[in-house]
């Protein structure tokens, strides 16, 4: 496999929110690394520590970009104790991330790529807060990938990383197939872990008491009707034609989704 | 009237908001389409399918920008339907956006500019997704503009707009004038689409049952008291010093404000 | 002292929100006037008028960027009176805002850095708005500071500013150190004047009727436990493992925080 050239490009993923200036001081230190940098705020809206909506968006998001961008995503439950750090390459592009499940399944299972633990000690970066890693250390290391003055494989030995903070959606012996929402956008629309391949030809999808129907696009539906669809993002998504699925619905991140075989 | 050279800067106005990674990708497709774009969040809080709201914003801010920067903006409640897309030319500024009535009255009236049908299957951006074009075709066409790559020209065959979702105040038989609250601020600021023209010599506007001075600026309020003033904008806003008018008058958007003879 | 050169970034600090395009505009002018810049978006989530909280992530920020990087800031409660609009120089970085105690305090208190009152007039921008001087007089002066078109020295006569709005610590006669919280971060982490200096070997410390042990990371708090810490930006930060503190304790901006001797 090829070492793809970094784009110049640096996506950033948190849950830091956009109320406090987190986000700015990170890329003050990635502009000071890489003056040259293009950084693209990704998405900062992730629920504090929510790991699964973030592995979730990083899965679906990072092809969009082009081919040498990295990808610094800072959700850190466990900062301060001692997760590693990891700098990884997939499919041409390049992560920076704590080891929390949250690069995508390709790299979590090892099936191609090449994942590292950074040593903060040989890059010189141990010695920063040992709350803000994102700052004091990822971003760092972000901006030595993006700029080309470290490749990947200058910054530490290979790790085999947690396993993806997603889980799959599971086929029940009964050929059901269950799956789970895994997040809620701004609409109100609700997304889920299960894709076009566990849909097959169902016409119906069951959340709790409610079977809702499978349609193309939300001007299937009727005004204020609930439906399911494959949205763009390749994800089953119920959504409710002119309001709020998840208010209609009462339900939240993890709730049960099922297709009835 | 002369074609404006594209600036390289491409602003972004969506009812996206920024929990999710929707603008992110965007901004990831508008990179893919040109790698040295300078991309501007304009604004991602219009109300979820706001078009009138969007329309008001599009028309008070695009003149801030240097010619020849392409305004993409996506608030869609039509997507999947077979309704328009735009690209236009318009006072040496582009635009890309669903016809639903966003684009300056001097386009929708056809006044002047170049307002044009996008050809997606001709540009080969039919295939996308069913629910995000503001994504799979939108972004696009802005990246060829920005990039200088297709001209206006080459997007589309000319189209008739449909009319500004943004209503004009009215002039009544009495004299009197009649407009309506188009956008709340965060500071909870009334903004509406009088303008100084309608106000005249008036020193009042009423609101409901509320009779309001009008002022030159915010300080010219004692404290908490309620205000009018020409803004910053161009328009007749309704404001209260030190807090909020929205609060403080129960009124939202639609509400009608009025100018006595 | 050397004057640095522009870095061509400037980093903007407001309390304008991202739900208006209030930020938008102000970029648009900063690209008109220096279409090169590179334009960060430090914090926009200010509380409305609180020149306290900005004056300290303004003081808390700025290193984090290159040298000669200008930042604007647009905290502004007296837009449209006689206050003064500041430029000044830091420890090489760039500063334009209001005179609302906004500068970090070495600026304020003149111990180093230069000062100046700039004057609208012979810069040709006293015709804008009464109501937004932040993108009407102070994004064209950052534009020409970042630009290089116009040194420090030629925007106006030096001036002697506002004391900084946010609050020292006191040493009390009885020892004890009495300070306060400035902001409340998305996580319901509640930030303070006191730092490091003022804690010396305290173990504890006291809000209200709350006596908080001092740890040195999030991981050293038990599961819900509350905890106060020096934390990334070097100021005692009382916080609560999985959970917000500012819920737990009912506290806000402004509460004492004491440190017993």
């Amino acid at each position: 496999m090829s070492t793809p050239a970094p784009s110049g490009i640096v996506t950033l993923l948190t849950d830091f929110g956009l109320s406090d200036p987190f986000v700015g001081v990170m890329t003050g230190v990635l502009l000071r690394g890489h003056p040259t940098a293009r950084i693209v705020d990704l998405c900062h809206g992730i629920e504090p520590q929510a790991t699964t909506e973030a592995a979730f968006w990083v899965q679906r998001c990072y092809p969009w970009f082009p081919e040498g961008t990295v990808h610094l995503i800072v959700v850190d439950p466990a900062v301060g104790t001692g997760r590693a750090l990891l700098a990884a390459r997939l499919q041409g592009h390049y992560f920076v991330a704590p080891d929390a499940g949250l690069l995508p399944d390709a790299v979590a299972s090892g099936a191609a790529g090449d994942v590292r633990a950074i040593d903060c000690e040989a890059l010189g970066l141990a010695s920063g807060s040992a709350t803000f890693h994102g700052r004091d250390r990822m971003a760092p290391v972000a901006a030595l990938l993006s700029s080309g003055r470290k490749r990947l494989e200058q910054l530490g030995p290979p790790i085999e990383p947690a396993p993806c903070a997603l889980p799959l959606a599971a086929r029940l012996p009964s050929g059901d197939v269950r799956g789970e929402i895994v997040t809620i956008d701004r609409f109100g629309n609700l997304m889920t872990n299960l894709e076009a391949e566990h849909l097959a030809a169902a016409r119906r999808v069951q959340l709790g008491e409610r079977s809702i129907p499978v349609v193309r696009t939300y001007a299937d539906a009727g005004p204020g009707g609930l439906v399911a669809l494959i949205n763009s993002f390749g994800v089953l998504e119920i959504a409710r034609r002119d309001g709020s699925a998840a208010e209609a619905l009462g339900a939240g991140r993890g709730a049960v989704v099922e297709v009835t075989a």
